[in-house]
């Protein structure tokens, strides 16, 4: 059993990885920190926790946390980069769901978040942690960079496209939509029942942060000398807690030689363990992947026209954040990559 | 043509109130106060308002409201009863929806709201806005407190029973859920959609401040020599946007001379334009009164017990709040009581 | 008063037309026809109707409904087409809300629709029924055709872009997603609340049958030369009840000489009393247009690329359908075109 | 590992069901049949089995079923009672979730079921399941007829008071809601989205089946000599997937004497692996137990009067149906209580 500690774990992310932790069988979580709740057991905060997690909220401490096995951020923005110098120096290996330290170029990170970076320095140390792109990596890092919702549906989806130069990069589009868990667990008006559960409405259209982490991670998969990637990125709030639907269009370069895109994307997820390629002609519902780890794709191209259409799925507080956070700690200790994570979606 | 103000239209009893008002062919509305948006339009925070109001939020200012012909609170608690004594004095007929001026009995207000009333001289100068009770008061009224959403739907529901002394008036329960809007639009954790979609529970059962208005309601209509009234009052949040449901139980008194519940409901009702009894064996839905200002019953007597159960909705923001406004005050000048109320429900 | 008769308004967009009709001040509904329901009130399955419809369903008959000045069909595809060569002998006018006549290619329509078409010779007589597009026409028209409700969001968004042969039309994306009134009133397990109330997902993506009709109406409108239209077109449903919005994408052919898009837009539309172009920076929420007339949209060229996004809203029941029905009536009539539709949507 | 069969899996209980055998350390599924299912895979009706369940549904047969160690009936009343007598003969123990088996008395049961019994000779093998009454007699069962949804949060709610014979047994009141997985996966419109989302409502009020469940299983645990039980039953359907709430009424017999009911509570279930008492003052949430076996119960008496309020909640799919399903098995078979059902509800 390794110790785990969180960071923050008052939020969406933060219940969510303790519902993973749990009932992971090599895991104890020993420290759960919340500046603001201090003091409250956290079955008092999410009662879905009570009988399964006795501990309460404590101040952050880099002694106590340093002395973690694990520790993992999910806090916003912004806090994992204060807290690291000093843990990077303790021997626990970090895991970061935020987005500190997902951007390699600091000044386009700095420009997109809106603030000066807290520890410029350690960029390059970090992971970014999309095992179906990075595994060797993430198994000796010693501080994970997770990646954000949006991304891991959308890099998922375009991956054995652009691997393989078989679209141009220069016009690609994530149409994408999230349940409202993504933006956070806090008052705001704009996501009060009585504003968008019966709405739906695009939102960040001139510029998301999610662009250039999206850029950057399928930049790092082209081939040599294709052409720059550039992506049109338009995000959309769904009336439901989980689940994001990516629906994604490239066009293809050449057309008439193009590969069969069913078996291009089966045999590039065949040994994943959580990326579900859906059969020729099924669709991927987000309700198939609530409360899993599972990524489910489905490849299509309308009428024979040059559109390529991707449909990629997950569950935006699993795949797209603690449980990629799981899967990578999974990875980095050795454990079976799908412990703790073998679950069936909670359907109906 | 009157002139209307709105005082603090900023929340969802506002923005219905300007829904309604911009149909009604007698009333322009010519104020519309917010401190905290003073100078914005109101359609830019409404943009379902877009061509059809074009004023701007302003200032609250006695003046102003004063030279209306009918001023609208649609504040928290707590704010009318401050402006209250200086617009008293000016020609202006005030409607309040807030529960200010509703509860006769100034301690028993002081002790449900927790603040000392700010104008207690002025509480028996208010006609409770009840229609289908005190139409003649109204026509004449200065100042009318707006019923709360709960105590319309639960007292339109028992006031046949209660005026006729049928049912034991000690033990009354009105077991009611409302939308989400009833908790107004403010940006708090307990009403995010991600908090309350998938969701039901029930909350301040052990005392909510619409149990004593509801009994003071139903004990002004009881027959000489009655039993006080004693009410088991628990609300629960549904799911919804709009809507209250109120599932009334009450224990007849003579189950053996009880008189055709059908009847007495239809009779008692016949000439309300707002009162829907529904055919026997036709329960209501709250969806059939989305938007209108209809309240629809059903009463029953399951297995020929002794409990006679009644069900009864209405649109919170409508019949609860805002609708019953602008019928009061269609009495209050004289125009048809149904103008500007004679709305087809949105269903589905 | 002008008589109007409704044939199969026991469905969504039925009981839609006659919650517009109820208030319509010059049209009185006199038949409502459907063959399972004859006899039967439609309060007793509309119960929103009660007190403002008191009319029973018939068995369709021709001589009943050629009798009204106009007659709706609010019927699947197929049906309106066989009763079609009789009633157009009739002095009636009508509007048909379904697929039937909008195809002008009849073995186009056989081929989508599949099945032969039953009155291929009245195809050319009707008038495809988007007023933004073929107003003068639709004043004398016999027949109308009145658009889908992808087709009418979709076309209104692109509309300004492909007259003026701005954008690539070989090349248009439309990613739109619908509320699941879309889908009708029939007990189908795939829209039961149980599988779609927390879910999301594309549907159609290899071919639905909006899409022949959407590049059919844009290509109506592009000037001479233009090449031809060509869509993706990837609809998706969505968890709520009203509303479609999509999202559409297109490269500019010239994007150094572009025209201000938002000033193109606001002038394009500057007299339809409809169609609402939202302020720069301002984008639409389906919300804001429930049981409303208007279409939102909102057109961005994100970081400066040449891919124009136009977000396009309509309620799908009301612009989409019967609304748009009311407003075809309304030219036909010669009657202030707003009338009966002059309606602040239902928010929240 | 023993082998488990299940009889009508495409419904909601039955996916359920395997949703939960899928992780049960002890239990291999080796039948799942399905009449009209009969040669599909059952992960391609429910795409969240993909990866976890990779069989096909076949035709029932009690040769087959009889060679299992479980067979669990996931079927429509009526379904079971016919191939039970085969079944009975082989050495198979059985789970009914269906209510064929529920109700001792064969003339009510026939009576509220409206058909006549197709096994009447075997009602009296059968135990009821409700393990936090009978568990020593469900060790031993051959077969099990698991409680209703409503009949389990009711009676959890109702024991302690009943036990000791502190209210009055003739005016009990069960005023429930139950999302909307309750009604099944049928293609019936009163369960689509569009007419049940944005809407609540009573049903069966005149008399619903679960009524003389409750009264049997209530009277099965008072104390000699206590009254009849009569109760008022209300049963309301909520816009969710999963989820029951029971706000449940009763009339102290002597207020003056009542025990500390939070103590009589804690206490009664302090053994109970699945049965939660909530600390004084802490309300519950369906969402608290979405996906879990966890029944959660508050106690309450509003403002000191002699009316007893108890709040009690479960999923209905999962202690209302296949988690106590599985928590029968678990105790028939010497298994771990809590075996395959210590998870985390669902948050958020």
């Amino acid at each position: 059993m390794i110790k785990a500690g969180i960071v923050g774990a008052t939020g969406y992310t933060g219940v969510e990885l303790l519902r993973l932790l749990a009932r992971h069988s090599q895991v104890e979580v020993t420290v759960i920190t919340s500046r603001a709740e201090a003091g409250v057991k956290v079955a008092d905060i999410y009662p879905s926790l009570r009988g399964h997690i006795d501990l309460a909220f404590t101040e952050p401490d880099i002694n106590t946390l340093g002395a973690c096995d694990v520790v993992f951020f999910a806090t916003p923005h912004g806090v994992a980069q204060n807290l690291m110098p000093a843990l990077m120096k303790t021997p626990a290996r970090i895991i970061d769901l935020s987005a500190d330290f997902r951007i390699r170029d600091v000044p386009v990170w700095e420009k997109w978040y809106g603030q000066a970076h807290g520890a410029p320095e350690l960029v390059n140390q970090a992971v970014y942690g999309l095992p179906e792109v990075n595994r060797e990596k993430i198994r000796t890092a010693k501080l994970i960079a997770c990646p954000g919702c949006y991304p891991t549906a959308t890099q998922l989806g375009f991956l054995p496209l652009i691997e393989n130069n078989l679209v141009d990069p220069g016009r690609l589009i994530s149409n994408a939509a999230s349940g409202a868990s993504g933006a956070g667990r806090q008052g705001k008006i704009d996501v009060l029942l009585t504003e968008i559960s019966d709405s739906f409405k695009a939102y960040g259209v001139a510029g998301h942060r999610h662009l250039p982490e999206i850029e950057q991670g399928l930049g790092d998969v082209q081939p040599a000398g294709a052409n720059p990637i550039s992506l049109t990125f338009v995000p959309h709030l769904l009336p439901i807690i989980r689940g994001i639907h990516a629906t994604l269009y490239a066009t293809a370069l050449d057309v008439k030689n193009l590969p069969d895109l069913q078996q291009l994307y089966e045999q590039r997820y065949a040994n994943e363990p959580f990326v579900d390629v859906l059969p020729a002609g099924v669709l991927p519902q987000t309700r198939t992947v609530k409360g899993s780890n599972i990524c489910r794709i489905a490849v299509l191209r309308p009428q024979d026209k040059d559109t390529i259409v991707v449909l990629s799925i997950i569950d935006n507080l699993t795949k797209g954040a603690s449980g990629q956070a799981v899967q990578n700690m999974n990875i980095m200790f050795g454990f079976d990559e799908k412990e703790g994570l073998d679950i069936v979606a909670l359907l109906p």
